[in-house]
């Protein structure tokens, strides 16, 4: 017998959330209702809104409430340069880490044939007519360096070639601040290959 | 500009958590709408649920959205012996680890007479009112063993002596598993004055 069901039944819903476990579900829930019911009742608002709510842009497929994002129907990008991104996630993290400017168009995966998912899946017909339509000029390739990402990335480049973009790949090497002792082996003879011609 | 204002008000939501930085709150917003809707769903509902319903037990004020909690409505547990704890959280921690029998009484705080925490703000005077009942043979004092909680315990003690009730402290020492060179100095110098005689 517990003290309290609704309790349990709050403590396991909050397990759903990544790298939440029983003990910090139970944390969670206790903070909440000791300290903190205010914060809660936005968060089970906002919660069930964005849920409701949230949907894909229908220019780049991201996650969003608004017909076209807020990136795609900015007056401020510059339509003519497209970087291409496994995930929403990754759109943030790169407005926040570089100066791009341009447009994102986002797959929401990457091609895994034994998962179901091609070219379709990933919205790459859509794709496709973006590039057709012309204004895209320079395609920037950031999805991550995993082997159905290169597949990925290989493929939408493939794809360009026929309307003569000027296509690039994020580059891949040792991360800044890292130290070559734990870098794994992969990484380091990609950096060692690629390395970069001084003078 | 943001891709949706949704979405990052759901992320500072999260925030409110405990242990949830920017981060992580990121981590857990596209999570949920990416892959775990339901979930997701589930936890507002539940969350708000709590949030509204969830008081506090009439007999042992631990958390609960019942008038009498499902511990202290029980037929099954010893009445006659009661278990102090500070928080919610505290019983059902023990009652996950011992295999205790009897009744709690969640103080919900400890005496912090700056804070303006005294007597009244734990609810003695309704615990000193259930030891005038009479049942309560046994007392076991298992608030943590902070300052404030031992002057907490030594307060209820000092309170049960004038009804003759046999009042225990839980032990404290070098936690199971430990070792004595990364155990503090407090503890250590605790586990060997009280140290306990074997033949």
């Amino acid at each position: 017998m517990s003290q309290s069901p609704l309790l349990d039944e709050l403590i396991a819903a909050f397990t759903c959330l990544p790298g939440v476990g029983p003990k910090s579900a139970q944390r969670m829930a206790y903070h909440v209702l000791e300290r903190e019911r205010e914060g809660g009742s936005t968060l089970a608002l906002k919660l069930q809104q964005a849920i409701n709510d949230i949907g894909h842009c229908q220019r780049c497929r991201t996650l969003t409430e608004l017909e076209v994002c807020g990136l795609c129907s900015s007056p401020r990008r510059d339509g003519s340069v497209m970087c291409i991104v496994e995930t929403p996630v990754d759109v943030t993290v790169l407005e926040q880490a570089t100066g791009f400017q341009g447009l994102y168009y986002v797959l929401m995966g990457k091609l895994s044939p034994l998962d179901g998912i091609g070219p379709k899946e990933l919205g790459l017909d859509k794709l496709k007519q973006r590039f057709a339509e012309g204004e895209v000029q320079e395609l920037i390739l950031a999805t991550n360096p995993t082997v159905e990402g290169e597949a990925t990335a290989y493929y939408i480049s493939e794809m360009a070639k026929a309307y003569e973009i000027s296509v690039s790949r994020i580059a891949h090497g040792v991360p800044l601040g890292g130290e070559l002792e734990y870098i794994d082996g992969g990484t380091l003879s990609h950096a060692f290959a690629e390395r970069k011609q001084l003078f």
